[in-house]
């Protein structure tokens, strides 16, 4: 059977799932989404997913589509009609439709969309060799911590990468200091052995991946600070990795085709990695 | 007859007007749009408006969906089944449906999706008392010269001017000075009698209305200035209004809830209101 799509309270086919051009997600970027890894048929952090939906909801005052019960039945339902066993959920939440008008229209129902993917496991290759990043000049709005479609930059970033022969884009704020890459959150090892990255704000969206692989990491007892880091100590740095829901952990070797430490995917990186995994296979809290 | 739209090759009724929920525009904001006005049946400054969309997607590298010659022959069908006499043309092109991933797909098809609206004449009271803004920080990201419909901070900036009584809300650089309205660009009339106007730039939208009021001002041989102002600035000044494709030449009389001069639309505002009108009505270069 065709894969499936729910949208807007039906479950259609997903080459059918069509919104209407006065969707203030088409023309003004109102909505925000959510992208949730499937390991083995389960959602990975499904409730950690659904609060950052709700609190980027909530920053823009539009009202959650259903109850979150009847989001993870929906989510649940759709995952079941396209057998969905490794991959993702994808989720979008818009203001709706209304006659095109900047100002929040007085009434509309808030659009929603489901999609999954099927997705094949990550590139051996990719995680024996580590992938390479580029930076570029962070140009953003200011609000990165609200999750929304507004992805304009995200996307001539990610394209800047492929066009370098890069994997990733680390977007670096006028302060020298990486934010994050386009889709991904960024990572060291410092030289001093120190696991680094950017505490949340409004510059970096908060990663699930990332808060999970923090709490992994407490757990494992080793030491981590959460504070902004340079480009010049990324790349003295002794490892650098990326997170986020399609990567989980993925080693970067190569930084504006520098290499990081060794070349290689650093052994912190590697544990790390297979700590995350773990967790997102037994898709429980440490 | 209902209302029709055009969406990528067909006229349909607008409450069909569908693209898909994979149409880039959508998950991304990577599309771009023009709101062309239309006055007695004829498009206002048509030519302008479609050298700035191809301007736009160069910028993105999305290709033109069709071409020049075709795009005038939809908007003025269009025009027609709608028999739109006054009112505006709303265009947007989308990179178009692939995949969800950031980068550019390698095969996707430019969407175009054109709507018409008849709308009212200005509100008289509005051009008789003039409109409020407020001021905000500008939150945006930095390339405000690409026309793309990300425009999510735009839309929180209008309702926060809703909310606070404003018609308008000019967005302030973190230096201070005012970079444009959330849909308009912002003019004043300074205390020593100078017109001046932010200069074209990555910080604000160049508008068709700002570029062709520059150039009625020169034919009459008013005196301006294309440079950034304060808050503080505007606040001093003797005039001040707003242009847009939607407002044509709108007086300013409130700033932050202080009165601009003597609290009345000023006479030169007044005038070159009257000067667009002109060209608008025309449909002519002067």
């Amino acid at each position: 059977m065709a894969r499936q799509a729910y949208v807007n309270g039906r479950y259609v086919p997903q080459s059918d799932a069509m919104v209407h051009v006065e969707d203030r997600g088409y023309q003004f970027a109102d909505g925000v989404y959510e992208v949730v890894p499937v390991v083995r048929g389960t959602l990975v952090d499904e409730d950690p997913h659904l609060d950052r939906l709700e609190r980027s909801l909530a920053e823009l005052r539009i009202a959650m589509p259903m109850s979150r019960a009847a989001l993870k039945l929906v989510s649940h339902e759709l995952m079941r009609r396209n057998r969905l066993s490794n991959g993702f959920l994808y989720m979008q939440v818009t203001r709706g439709v209304a006659p095109r008008d900047h100002k929040f229209p007085k009434a509309a129902t808030p659009a929603l969309v489901m999609t999954t993917r099927q997705t094949k496991p990550h590139s051996a290759q990719q995680l024996a060799e580590g992938v390479a990043v580029i930076t570029l000049p962070d140009i953003r709005w200011k609000r990165c911590d609200i999750k929304s479609v507004s992805l304009l930059p995200n996307v001539l970033g990610k394209q800047a990468a492929v066009e370098a022969g890069a994997f990733e884009a680390w977007m670096v704020a006028e302060d020298g200091r990486v934010t994050e890459g386009t889709s991904t959150n960024a990572w060291i090892v410092t030289e001093d052995n120190k696991l680094v990255t950017r505490e949340a704000g409004d510059a970096i969206l908060n990663g699930i991946t990332r808060t999970a692989l923090l709490r992994l990491v407490e757990h494992e007892g080793i030491a981590f600070e959460e504070r902004a880091f340079t480009v010049e100590e990324a790349l003295q740095a002794r490892e650098a990795f990326i997170t986020s829901s399609t990567n989980f952990v993925m080693p970067v070797t190569r930084i504006d085709d520098k290499p990081v430490g060794n070349g290689h995917p650093g052994l912190l990186t590697l544990r790390l990695r297979e700590v995350y995994e773990g967790h997102a296979a037994g898709a429980g809290a440490p």
